[in-house]
């Protein structure tokens, strides 16, 4: 199966630092970019990751506080002059298109482009992204404002042809594609040969889901049950553990106690607070809970395989 | 006299590089912060040159191209959490508050100071800002919208006191703050002392001017001349001259040809393209025509000086 990777542009929280960018990660899915937040800076990282603007089609968009949409309007300037065309759909609260068009009809009229805003409910779950090979849904949070995270999940793939067999019951090449589909194959004398036979399983369908800014929510468990990278909002660390309940945000080992009970391989923190000067802190307090955790960082690129 | 500061925050144009953040400068007068322009991820470049949030009470906007205010709304969103409190003041075309305002009510409500706008209307010169030591006025410059630069400049200081001609005179400490501001002195026995026995002149007043953008404008001249430091869009070289005219820009060549003919002291030049790797030709066309001319980059800090 294709490519599947998570790039991380900004992964620090309300106060950028020397350190950190807002939240902004893109996900390059068989060479389509998904964008999930854009916080300010966001084109600067997409060039310095060497990211190709012309790619990108969709931006996810969390939920409407600066640190997480601060970079649009200079990122779709900048689209402009570089002369980008594809269409460019925003998912998004649905307050966001109200916020936004002005800004777009006033800094960037005469776009060679058109700029959608789709809106995402908060609050629930449900599929809204759609393509021939991936499947978007939206992932209740539990914030200050209304919040969605967000669950990449590939479609389910072809089977794999088993060459021997192929050849030992000369298959015709114009018969495989049904047979990857999962077909039995009729010989030309009329025997049946089951697909099992002729074939391996499909690939496990990867799965990303993105869950920031959010309190603890074990109502999450379920959906992103297994999934073969969680990243997850650790804001703070068990020192201020009041203050993550106060604002809506997660300790670094509430982010790990949601990856284990949820039985995800890999849990991936982020969205620091600016008050650590590093978060090893916050690394150690995640691992005590769950070992695989591991923080996110500026230009890290993660390839989620299988 | 105090200090008198040019920090560059960015010096790049519309479009942002790996090596150019878009326009923002800070000027330091007296430990007195006054912001030109805002560009995207200027807040992220005022933390890097470790200036003081605190400090800043005015910006000034040249004019609503993105590439000059992007970066207004992320930095005050900082602003409010980082828990400044003093008024902020936007002196920026009249239809700066119509735009920003309604981001300033939607990102950041609960302000702890208010943020008020105050018009600079384009197309003219007027002091658009006084305080005891400093006067700023719009310059008229020619671009695609409506554009001002500004031209700040020190009020005229106290006179300097000979401390040998106070002793000689016996002058009473009560009398010298008039003396500084040119009084004479009458002594006890009824002799006056002309205030030129007793005083060196008043420091000349730094004078620093900010030109972007603009086409080449002769119209400058008159009001810029023999300032201590001119800022000058160069946002082309030669070879894109025929494209500075129709954007409504400058060439390095034509900033320097108005320092020459305005008889400033220094040239700074800025706003560069990014079809540019790097400025050495800008800067060499430049000297052909005004040998003082040198390059803006981030995070240089320039001292003005008598």
């Amino acid at each position: 199966m294709g490519k599947f990777e998570v790039n991380i542009l900004g992964c620090g929280s309300a106060l950028p630092t020397a350190r950190h960018y807002p939240s902004t990660q893109i996900l390059n899915i068989r060479d389509n970019l998904f964008m999930i937040d854009c916080g300010e800076g966001a084109q600067i990282q997409f060039r310095r990751m060497r990211l190709k603007f012309t790619r990108l089609g969709h931006i996810f968009l969390s939920h409407l506080h600066g640190d997480h949409c601060f970079g649009l309007i200079g990122m779709i300037s900048t689209f402009a002059l570089v002369g980008r065309t594809g269409e460019l759909v925003i998912h998004a609260h649905p307050q966001a298109e109200q916020v936004f068009r002005p800004q777009l009809d006033f800094f960037c009229r005469d776009l060679p482009f058109t700029v959608r805003f789709e809106p995402v409910l908060p609050n629930r779950t449900e599929v809204i992204y759609e393509d021939k090979s991936i499947r978007v849904r939206s992932l209740p949070m539990i914030h200050r404002v209304p919040c969605s995270g967000f669950l990449f999940e590939e479609k389910v793939g072809m089977r794999h042809l088993l060459g021997d067999m192929m050849n030992f019951y000369n298959v015709p090449v114009y018969r495989r594609a049904a047979i990857k589909a999962g077909e039995d194959f009729v010989t030309s004398d009329g025997r049946i040969i089951p697909n099992s036979y002729l074939t391996t399983p499909a690939d496990p369908p990867l799965r990303y889901a993105y869950c920031s800014d959010t309190a603890y929510n074990e109502a999450l468990l379920p959906i992103i049950e297994g999934v073969d990278l969680l990243y997850h909002e650790a804001t703070f660390g068990d020192d201020a553990e009041a203050l993550a309940k106060e604002t809506c945000h997660s300790t670094a080992r509430q982010a790990a106690i949601i990856a284990r009970k949820a039985g995800v391989k890999q849990l991936l923190l982020g969205h620091f607070s600016a008050r650590y000067e590093n978060e090893q802190q916050l690394l150690e307090q995640a691992r005590e809970e769950f070992a695989p955790s591991f923080l996110a960082r500026e230009e890290l690129k993660i390839i989620l395989g299988r």
